[in-house]
């Protein structure tokens, strides 16, 4: 039974039982998740959202803000602003982002709990790993097709995974606690390209919380919502038959950390669109070409990435966040800038005349011979034909689909990570507040007691 | 546009546009959904929910209860009540239960603002129209199939529309509030006879709350989440192919509550065992027989009822919300005490040895000649038919297809509406107390400022 496998494996992980490699590996990713939500701390998705809750003199930290929370507050608007630049991790096996549901509800619940740091990265280690499962054996473009973001869904599923490890839940009220996330899971696809991408994470780290916390205190649900006819995969669209046997990915011996890895992004813009930034940049970079040089480019995707809500269809972007899912602005912003960073997403470069003018001499289609796939490189890291046109030269072409920051192309070192951190936080921080809360981050592992050092993640 | 038709509707609509019938009609639901949350303010579900928030000074008041909250947690609070029992109205033409999730956040969202008792009115009006024609749009058996309890994914819908209508929404803030309401929408139906059914009312009210709110302060989502692929509706398991055209269910003109009408529940149980009670009741009024002389009860359900979760499974309830689904317990309880009220439902109740005797001599199985249908009239009122077996008599047999407080039987009449209500504050509130808030929700439409009134509600 999927119920059964899930909560036992909840209940009986050990920190002890990830490799230190895939500890290591999860408190990169943890930094990396708190990182690009202290970039966008000040971001109108996330200054909205803290709109909606009230301060409380005790409570939890939301991350660059100057106020404490009520627990479920302070996760929901961390989870908001984690994916809200799109600039959050990718998990390899299921296709989502998870980290920006579950690291801000592990890290809220446990600042309520005063857990130490180990606990925190145990739950985050067995939230993700559930969440990625769970994932991968709902990989289903048949979900995504019909309407379903996994980042949503998945997320919330890992996030009272994690809830539930730090509330120490076992038998009935475990499976209880899932039974309540189920139902608490959502999040359509179409909101792709507009704030609402963000309220998913929001959601899934509070949602996860306020399922464990309920299951605590005795309310009930279904206990095996995982299994039989009805069940929370048929429910989001499993491919096959309401109600046929459908087999839960093995949980651990792996972990999802442990193999294949999980990506650290390094472009703020959904992944889809990596492979052409990265053979783009690598073109800049290598040939120095100038924008009034560049004839057209043609962007030939795969079809898991030019499916993708908005990836075809944006030819002249709105907002940041929708130029974050449109080939033509990445191209063109690329070819300008010679970069790709949050500066490139601002309303200055949205508004350059020189991107403008390119746009329009950008075209997407999808690469020949290739189809839909459910596969996990494919998925994720989907390969792009590229073809270049520079005035008075032959047309360049390649292939791309090798991606730095993700297992194709190599996962980011501590370093790496490191300098992606203090990138985001530049502008909030000054570079020693960023040392002191990198580090603390780096050892939470021998954080004793977290709540003190929770406030180091507060406004400078 | 579907979007655009459910927009120009919430915008544009009056309470003026309502008949007078359906302004008291969506009076007595009002009333209604509040009796039956007032009744299970110290149930156990309402309970728990009522301590994972905390208590504000200044702030919307929870039904039954001592203390003011926050009102999104208000409004989830009374949700979970007013769906607690199971006892909540029942929308004919979604066959779910939108009341629940609507009333608490138009009720909430209005003393916020404090607005006068009509735009209260106005409101709930607006969001059942909304709730149970998108419900009416997507009745899909294969949604339900798949696993969705439309009670939670309608209402949460309506209560988006209504918290819209009463924030005052236009364009595309409104057409957001709903891309952001579909997002949060959710609900497991496997979750049927456990508290977390209550959770999806709950849940239905303060997303809708938030939605609009979000949308208000400029929090962008798509606004055309009604229509095209991957839309609402397909997410939702909608029985086409992904993206095919549906022609959305029109609204008003008539409204639902003028045409068929909203049915008010005689029982605090599923609906689909109504049919089963009707008969059992009557023969046991009109035959007077004893429970010793009951040799076998044979009921044969339509497939409609016969398949909803818990229904044709549940032989030993452990506990009220199980009973309230299982057909072998209704037939012995009232064969046992003649009646089916709350005392009916309770663990004295359940422990009654000699309804624990009764329930073996109950089969359950399916009306033969008859199929699944999205049906207004089957679907909601589904027929049985029923074959009594006495000592000593030959056996009885009838077909039950007609409720009383359902469109088929006779809606309730203010007078039976009123007897509902009674029974069911009386354990909370003196007689006076219950007559006073009575007459108050009597005279909504006429109260000024919708605040010192709402206290009337609190604990008595």
């Amino acid at each position: 039974m999927n119920t059964d496998e899930i909560c036992s494996f909840v209940e009986k992980f050990r920190l002890a039982d990830a490799s230190s490699y895939a500890r290591e590996q999860a408190i990169l990713h943890i930094i990396d998740t708190i990182g690009v939500a202290l970039a966008a701390s000040s971001d109108p998705a996330t200054q909205i959202a803290l709109r909606q809750v009230e301060p409380k003199p005790r409570g939890a930290v939301a991350w660059g803000q100057e106020q404490h929370y009520a627990t479920g507050d302070a996760a929901w608007v961390n989870g908001i602003a984690a994916h809200a630049f799109d600039f959050d991790d990718t998990s390899m096996l299921s296709g989502a982002h998870l980290s920006a549901g579950i690291v801000p509800a592990v890290i809220a619940l446990g600042e309520q709990l005063g857990v130490p740091g180990a606990a925190i990265l145990e739950a985050y280690i067995v939230g993700h790993e559930v969440a990625e499962k769970v994932g991968a054996t709902l990989p289903s473009m048949e979900s995504y097709a019909r309407g379903w973001h996994g980042t949503a869904v998945h997320a919330e599923i890992g996030s009272a995974a994690g809830a539930a490890k730090l509330l120490g839940l076992q038998g009935p009220a475990l499976a209880q606690a899932f039974g309540i996330a189920a139902s608490l899971a959502s999040g359509i696809r179409r909101n792709t390209g507009s704030m609402t991408t963000a309220l998913h994470s929001g959601n899934a780290a509070s949602n996860g919380i306020i399922a464990a916390s309920l299951a605590r205190d005795g309310f009930t649900a279904n206990p095996a919502i995982f299994d039989g006819p009805a069940s929370f995969f048929d429910a989001f669209c499993w491919r096959g038959e309401p109600g046929a046997p459908i087999a839960l990915v093995p949980l651990g011996r792996p972990l999802g950390f442990e193999d294949p890895g999980v990506g650290i992004k390094p472009y703020p813009m959904g992944s889809p669109l990596f492979s052409v930034a990265e053979g783009m940049l690598a073109w800049k970079h290598e040939l120095g070409f100038r924008p009034e040089d560049l004839v057209s480019v043609k962007c030939a995707l795969h079809p898991n990435a030019y499916e993708v809500e908005g990836v075809a269809t944006t030819r002249a972007p709105q907002n940041a966040m929708q130029a974050k899912y449109s080939v033509p602005y990445v191209v063109a912003a690329i070819s300008v800038f010679g970069a790709l960073g949050l500066e490139q997403f601002s309303e200055t470069a949205l508004a350059d005349p020189e991107v403008n003018r390119i746009i329009p001499l950008v075209e997407v289609g999808q690469l020949e011979g290739t189809s839909w796939t459910s596969g996990v490189g494919q998925e994720v890291e989907p390969p792009t034909r590229l073809e270049l046109r520079l005035q008075g030269r032959a047309p360049l072409v390649k292939m791309v689909n090798k991606v730095r920051g993700y297992p194709g192309g190599g996962l980011f070192t501590v370093e790496e990570t490191r300098r992606k951190f203090f990138d985001c936080v530049r502008r909030i921080w000054p570079r020693d507040r960023a040392e002191a809360a990198l580090e603390t981050l780096l050892g939470i592992e021998k954080i004793g007691q977290w709540r003190k050092e929770a406030e180091l993640l507060q406004r400078g």
